[in-house]
């Protein structure tokens, strides 16, 4: 939005005006309608990264409002900068849209972001409109940080804890995917039903978490491709062995995905494993250091790759085991 | 490209090369390869842009090589930069690709990418990689600059400069939007002819001119929407009236244009007031400063919008008067 001139310029002034009133306050010394936006000097390191959500890839119309839409994208790419433990400081959204596209559409859109930009304290000081078809949302976020929490601190003998959920959004996108709607539930199924739905089309990115416990943790990645899968990162960058323990991950997995799981006739296991877009936090730290509100699934050792330890002690090896998900990821590079 | 999950890891490790091969050295802390790039604290302040480029809606691919693509669309984010008087310091690249996108043009998209980088030295440093249709390339930009130059600086009696081209590119546009080819030429308009099409293909970011020029300037916007348009967003920004003198924005124009223009038949200088994306630099300046390299084209008063001084002093409102490419972009917003 800091190009105005892409588009027609009263439209800019409406969503500026939706960034002013719904968004996070501050941020910018100069924000929308310049060649670029300016930002104080910082004393600290910088973090930044970019995340795109395109329709029909990464999520379809049906599933979600357009405020789900805008919310989710936004938390996403949030998320990576929680995962630095950095704290996010401003974002500039690039927004692709349908000639079609209803302005009262953009308008919720757009509120969405500003929504989470509020929840996150990461003001929107800029972006881009273009013309075209599929929709697409690419969200860039600044963060500043003193000592970066990297992919490549983990160490063997490390404790692996997790903070926040997995496997509750791939349940919801599960439920969104099935052709015949869930009939005649009790009410606790209904409960977990909305959960899993919630859970996918409005993550939370763990910014206060992630800050938290910066400073006791050593190496950190956010799960937006599955446990396994992102685990599989943090192996090969801090050029180590993750080991999950299966029942001390069993035990981290909340009930509502259990009820999902048995509505859906899937493995919770498997959802767990394979399911990313809960933007969890996987997290790594010395045997002696607690970390307050995460919880331990597993642990570190010399070696690569990734293991699951099943209850009856035998080791599996999870690039290897093929979980759905994770296998229709292989296929179809670059998801 | 930061987010590695997205995609396959192989893939990210040969685009990853590309960029330390044949792109800026340095630029950040922590680059590709973990949840965000990590840059050292900066004491300047902060300068950052977004801009997207897509198929179909910016280019089409047979009018571009893929070197071409990715080269173009950064110099164009690059420029958003530069009209603030700053130094770009790294990019984000961000690319929604068709599933059916050869791994071989991909490369030299990244390897167009790699060498704008270079010549701007701005380092890629982090980026996405989504799966979608149609191809878009979104560039995110950030850079430093002591005191940044805005569009709101412009004052009554400033001159108004130019600094590059207009209408060249749009020349080349119109050389490639034409379904007959140019017939048997003669050197000259054969050397027009590939002038107009490099200035469309090929853009240059104008960075070292902008900072050279940055404390001499008051205010500064670049060209990419045509330099009516962009002078009107000058004018509205700074409170004032942009001036444009018709016999010396004439003056400014290259030879090559005027050859260029006698072949498709077009007006010079309405390809030069409506057409973009040559990314020339508009600047103002206090009366008595000079600003070397740029061509005086006019000056501001007080006032509102933007008017041309034909050579018979008769004063056009240029928004009102609807050369061609400018009609064309109001009425398909967004672009």
């Amino acid at each position: 939005v800091a190009r105005a001139s892409r588009t027609e310029e009263g439209l800019i002034e409406r969503l500026a005006a939706v960034f002013a009133r719904d968004g996070a306050p501050g941020g910018a010394l100069l924000g929308i309608g310049d060649d670029a936006a300016v930002l104080a000097a910082s004393d600290a390191r910088l973090v930044w990264t970019v995340d795109t959500s395109v329709e029909g890839v990464h999520f379809e119309r049906r599933w979600l409002s357009w405020l789900d839409v805008g919310a989710r994208s936004f938390h996403a790419a949030v998320s990576d900068v929680a995962a630095m433990g950095a704290r996010p400081r401003s974002a500039l959204s690039s927004l692709i849209l349908p000639a079609d596209f209803p302005e009262r559409a953009l308008v919720e859109l757009v509120r969405g972001q500003a929504l989470a930009s509020r929840e996150l304290r990461c003001p929107v000081v800029g972006g881009n409109l273009s013309r075209g078809k599929p929709l697409s949302v690419t969200t860039t976020v600044l963060g500043s940080v003193d000592r970066p929490l990297t992919r490549a601190g983990a160490r063997a003998n490390d404790v692996l804890w997790l903070v926040g959920d997995v496997g509750l959004a791939a349940a919801g996108l599960a439920l969104l995917r099935r052709r015949s709607p869930v009939k005649s539930l009790d009410r606790a199924s209904r409960n977990a039903v909305a959960a899993a739905l919630g859970a996918w089309r409005r993550p939370q990115a763990r910014v206060r978490e992630a800050r938290r416990l910066a400073g006791r943790a050593r190496a950190a990645i956010d799960v937006s491709d599955g446990l396994g899968r992102d685990a599989g990162h943090l192996a090969e960058r801090s050029g180590v062995r993750i080991v999950i323990e299966e029942p001390r991950l069993r035990a981290a997995l909340r009930p509502e995905l259990l009820s999902v799981c048995e509505l859906l006739r899937r493995d919770a296991l498997s959802l767990a494993l394979g399911g990313g877009e809960d933007y969890a936090l996987l997290l790594t730290a010395r045997p002696r250091v607690r970390l307050p509100g995460a919880q331990r699934i597993g642990h570190v050792e010399k070696g690569e790759g990734v293991v699951l330890v099943q209850p009856n002690g035998s080791r599996v090896n999870i690039a290897a085991t093929g979980f759905d998900h994770f296998k229709a990821r292989k296929r179809t590079l670059p998801r």
